[in-house]
């Protein structure tokens, strides 16, 4: 399944040695054709990786013929020797699979400021491409594992197309939008141009991707690529296909929040009532950022001051007492003030349920976050990462 | 000391049984003139506790007679009901100290979302006035303690002039800019207009108070009030003056800093090089909240990797590649990239400072901070606060 769900596609995943500890490390990606469309996504913190800036480059032909991935460094803050790492990377992908080095994606993650073991890496690809194969989906998945606990994919397929959209994602701690600190590589059968697969990917990313805050840290090395094989032959209505895109998208998202580290609460924040989208989305960040509402919920309190209080640090338009907020379903605040009872409110399970009305117009936003936990801290300070 | 080493002032500080536990909780500052000018700065937050609505109209009239200030509940998200019990708490104190409620400025802090036990305050209130004393500044600022370990006083005596400045403040979390989540009464027996007090406090609050950032949460009832008896009779030159409300503000703001929820490190963030210090003040407060450096620097790990990553997100004026990052002392990121051996970076003591230079420009700022730690998690997850 994964990347090699959709025909036209074969991956392979490899330890390569980049990891000291022995774990896969290196996968590959390669689009068979008979289309290379691509289009990418890429963070927008403005310390960019190595593989970014390069990546960033290739995209803009659109066309993609293959992504290498590795995991056990970001190759981020490494100047211009990471930059020579990076192109190093694809000029010896482009050798080994004979096309341009100019078609060759990078994406790399893991602890930032460190050089990459080229003299693994290098070997790593033409290993790689030794191995690759229609059923490579799942080794590749597991390759760019850093933190998290399972790997994630996720596929849809047209019941009347028959093409399919598949994808892989890797992140679990530095997630926040623009985008989570996550690699991303999405492939399809559909034959489709590489404007519309922008199109599609920009706008499923948006509502997705770009709305799952963990931890409120932005990276340096995010990456979402979708690349089309167009091996199906069939071009379906770009409607159908941007929905596929976005519910791979949206599967993956919620798995990555489901794997945030430490996480013992998966926190959905769905503010209602906003005069805008915008507004809906600054509300929905500065609650899902709020590190005292985040110790609250992990502690099953439903301290929804702590909610008001997050709300008032925004520009959004609302009137202080016109403010409700739900907790798993009860109303704990209302016009500003106290609601039903929060004795009433259940948090026994996993996922919490926060509603914000802010009374102001006809516009949501979701944006899933977790809670702060004492394994958070332990996760992202016993050791780098 | 505290709000009583000012002459011209009296205070009282008991336990009325607003907590349960039958600590001190309401404390009464009195100035006792000649002058009784004053200045006030609030919360920006956009949902005011009730009691910071009625201060900012008291403080309209550049005249304060007196402030009563309770802990055990922050009359925050208490609707018109937490107004009307404000507005009595004013009236009371006007009734047993002969002036008008116009004149009385009100502080609350504590739980949000619950409305005060006026039964116990207002008589608390009487009692208070009973006690008032020339010596009364400490049992004052003992009764404005919540999750504080240690109350908080500062003085700074003219040796010219004569005159003094001195304070006393409660805050340890919910601290973050505009202001943190705290209560400071100064006091001063110079002979200082309205004017000029705001002046001195809006310039003293806006690089001290304004650049603590524990933990990137901004309070409901944040206050900071500044009272003037004009009892030396003295008029200090303004700059004199302003320095030592700096001086004091800077004094309350590190004992903040230093009792801050569960934090085992503070963090000096200094961002030099900065082509604005506007630039200057939205990187340093965007590493300060970073939670993953934050995580780092409690496991003492010098990942500059995530300090790059914060500086990235803001929109200040720098050049990726023109970035240098030291970690007390040892400069390990250098043009970006990787620099001196962060072997090298000893991080055995509470303090920790850090600088990023932007290499844009000559503007600074420092902004304070601590680490995040699972005693943080647990103190604000354990109960509601």
């Amino acid at each position: 399944m994964s990347v090699t769900a959709a025909k036209g596609f074969t991956a392979a995943g490899i330890a390569a040695g980049i990891k000291e500890n022995g774990n896969p490390d290196l996968a590959l990606v390669v689009n068979n054709g008979p289309r290379r469309a691509a289009a990418g996504v890429f963070t927008s913190n403005r310390v960019k990786a190595a593989p970014v800036l390069w990546s960033e480059q290739v995209l803009k032909s659109g066309q993609v013929a293959a992504v290498v991935l590795n995991s056990g460094g970001a190759n981020a803050c490494t100047g211009p020797k990471g930059f020579q790492d990076t192109h190093a990377t694809a000029e010896k992908a482009a050798e080994v699979l004979g096309t341009g080095a100019g078609e060759i994606a990078v994406c790399s993650t893991g602890l930032i400021g460190v050089t990459l073991p080229m003299d693994k890496l290098l070997p790593g690809v033409e290993t790689a491409a030794g191995r690759l194969s229609e059923h490579g989906g799942e080794k590749a998945a597991l390759a760019i594992k850093t933190t998290d606990s399972v790997h994630k994919t996720a596929v849809r397929t047209s019941e009347t197309g028959g093409w399919t959209v598949g994808g892989m994602a890797k992140g679990a701690g530095m997630l926040a939008p623009g985008l989570a600190t996550m690699l991303v590589v999405l492939t399809t059968d559909a034959d489709v141009e590489a404007e519309a697969l922008d199109r599609a990917l920009r706008a499923a990313t948006r509502v997705t991707f770009d709305r799952v805050d963990s931890d409120g840290c932005m990276s340096t090395n995010d990456t979402v690529l979708l690349l089309a094989s167009g091996a199906t032959g069939v071009t379906p209505a770009y409607e159908e296909f941007a929905e596929a895109v976005r519910a791979v998208c949206d599967d993956l998202g919620q798995q990555l929040i489901r794997d945030a580290e430490g996480a013992s609460k998966d926190i959905k924040v769905e503010v209602v009532g906003a005069a805008t989208e915008d507004d809906a989305v600054e509300v929905g960040r500065s609650i899902a950022r709020n590190n005292l509402l985040k110790c609250a919920i992990h502690g099953e309190d439903p301290n929804w001051g702590r909610v008001l209080s997050a709300i008032g640090t925004t520009k959004a338009v609302f009137e202080p007492d016109a403010l409700d907020v739900a907790i798993n379903g009860v109303w704990v605040c209302k016009n500003g003030g106290v609601g039903e009872d929060r004795d009433k409110v259940d948090m026994r399970y996993r996922e919490v349920h926060i509603v914000a009305d802010l009374g102001a117009g006809d516009a949501t936003a979701t944006i899933w976050t977790n809670d702060l936990t004492a394994d958070y801290v332990h996760e992202n300070s016993a050791y780098s990462s």
